[in-house]
């Protein structure tokens, strides 16, 4: 028994996953598709400035100005607003709906899906993405997330850091919400399950905006665990 | 190519299955599990009468009589009816919960996992149940059934047949109705998806309710695919 999962995480059953940073490379990925496809466009600022977009349009959601609205079509939103500052507004609507589809093919970080098959034997896994149902499936067929179950804001009609997501997935699987625990690599995702009495582990991304601006991921003592990627959280959960 | 995939079904991307009587067999596992536990009772009979209750609870749901209910609590509502029948009433809190959770482990039809690993190669596999999520997870996970989505009427508060369910699958995927095939055992629930423009495959389940009472397995021309089990569906699809 490891010492880290004795003390801090007894009857933990649910692993829930936030995607996108945590799970997936969505800077690498998006970087690398612009290079092939755009070669004269900056894809390092071009995958920035789309990901910026994407607080601030779910913001507009949850306060009502827009309607729910998926993620997919919120993508879609973004991309068209920063198309004309890269010089792409001559894209027509083809090449803007393949290009938007990228977050349906971003790549896994090189641990995971070796992390989650050891963590699948002993948890039920499900994602926890803002992502829609849709995109979570298909980014998961292609890169062969082993999910026990595809959970998104979708499911919830609320995205995180609401309460409704976090409890949402307590009251799916019936348990008391200190037996899920969120894994994500972002401290706001998991101080707002920490608040709704959920566990949670930390994972270091620090590449996760690029090798040119580097993350600070030190520890923050409230997190139950705190791990290099998916596979020393396989070892901590000693899985 | 298959002749009837060529002409029957050009375009599927999802498969959507009917889980209680198609993939798992709901009225061996209960039968087998009572005669383990309760061996003086007549499993087959108790399984019947289980399942009889099912719908008529889900009309009092959709009526309004009764608010929102997942099926785990639909099963329990149910269960306690139909103990004293059986000289049952005795059983405890703990006794009933246990009980109530076998929806959770019903095993699987010997075709299944084989199936729809095949399937699963060509086409996004999702259920479309009226079991909850939690219960849908917890028997995939068991039983090894290799789900890409797990699809319920949870996700979209409406039980089969009613259209929410047949077309909120076409929206989560974001395709037309007709690239989602709907497979089931149970042509009522067929015919509702096929009025909401989906394709459909019927799957042969003559001991569904048990060998005491083999069911009608005859052809219906109205649907897309017929098939013996799923290994048989896919081969029908060429996979």
């Amino acid at each position: 028994m490891n010492d880290a999962k004795a003390r801090n995480v007894p009857d933990v059953e649910v692993l829930a996953f936030d995607i996108f940073g945590t799970v997936v490379d969505w800077h690498g990925s998006i970087a690398r598709e612009m290079a092939r496809l755009y070669p004269d466009v900056d894809g390092d600022a071009f995958a920035l400035a789309w990901r910026a977009g994407y607080k601030p349009a779910m913001a507009r959601v949850m306060s009502g100005e827009l309607g729910w609205t998926l993620i997919d079509d919120l993508h879609r939103m973004i991309l068209d607003e920063i198309l004309p500052q890269f010089d792409l507004e001559q894209l027509d609507e083809d090449e803007r709906g393949q290009l938007n589809r990228i977050w349906h093919r971003l790549d896994p970080w090189p641990d995971a899906v070796a992390g989650l098959q050891r963590l699948k034997r002993r948890y039920v896994l499900c994602t926890l993405s803002n992502g829609n149902l849709g995109l979570l499936t298909r980014m998961a067929k292609r890169a062969g997330l082993p999910w026990d179950c595809v959970l998104s804001a979708e499911v919830f009609r609320a995205y995180k850091p609401d309460p409704a997501t976090y409890l949402g997935v307590a009251r799916v699987f019936d348990v008391a919400p200190e037996r899920v625990m969120l894994v994500a690599a972002h401290h706001d995702d998991l101080a707002g399950a920490r608040a709704c009495g959920l566990r949670t582990a930390y994972i270091e991304r620090p590449l996760e905006f690029g090798a040119a601006h580097p993350k600070d991921v030190g520890a923050q003592p409230d997190n139950d665990l705190h791990a290099r990627d998916l596979l020393h959280l396989a070892d901590l959960l000693d899985c």
